[in-house]
């Protein structure tokens, strides 16, 4: 039946429901991908964020991911207790805490990165490089608009 | 903090992160817009398809939309109780039951539409009318591929 909607569908003039449908398209390769890893798509958002250079506290990255600051905590807990990231203190504010990766994180990340891109590589491939520059820039302006 | 990870963020170059930002955006529009006709945006989803005129199964909507059919039945459970949908003997099929909107369910979709599409106007206003043709499109190859 999928054929039959995807030249007809009630909703594929409905750019909310594509991008619904693409997203779980995506979500669900990258479930796959990262699984054998022990991780999850959040878990391993908040991951590589705090791989970054960007010393992000938890409310930033809550922010950055539109999550709740109550599934960030909970989501960093389980991340430390598994010893893959540290929470440090900010020398410019010292009631925040930056969310930085331990080695054993960064070792992590780089393995399940891997997994992840050859995911996305594979369910990008539909579309041509030019065709994917310009999702990226779209989906850049939409989801943070100025 | 927004404005610097969006020139430098650290998963800005990620499709599949821009993809799950921008879901988000456009989910909590939706939400917004939906919660004074009493549906979130999946009750809302399968209403839409029962309007279609495409006489869709309880399994069609599960594929359609990515859902667990449990999750779908739930969902038509809660609409056929509230009188907005029914389960119709499908003439070719005995087994299957085609999800029918009920004319009190075609009149809340009615109303719940209008405040979906101005809120998705409003989401897509960043890009030019040319821009959304080519989001949609290049969506709907990545959702739906061949």
């Amino acid at each position: 039946m999928t054929s039959d909607l995807r030249t007809g569908g009630p909703l594929l003039n409905d750019t909310a429901f594509l991008l619904a449908r693409a997203n779980a398209q995506s979500l669900a390769a990258a479930h796959a991908a990262l699984a054998e890893h022990g991780l999850r798509v959040r878990s391993y958002t908040v991951l590589a964020l705090a791989v970054s250079e960007e010393r992000l506290s938890q409310r930033d990255i809550a922010e950055y991911l539109r999550l709740d600051p109550s599934q960030v905590v909970a989501l960093v807990d389980d991340l430390q207790t598994r010893g893959l990231v540290t929470r440090e203190p900010d020398p410019n504010d010292r009631r925040a805490k930056a969310v930085i990766a331990t080695p054993a994180g960064r070792r992590l990340h780089t393995q399940a990165e891997a997994a992840v891109n050859a995911a996305e590589r594979d369910l990008l491939s539909v579309l041509a490089a030019d065709e994917q520059a310009v999702l990226r820039d779209l989906l850049l302006r939409l989801g943070f608009p100025a």
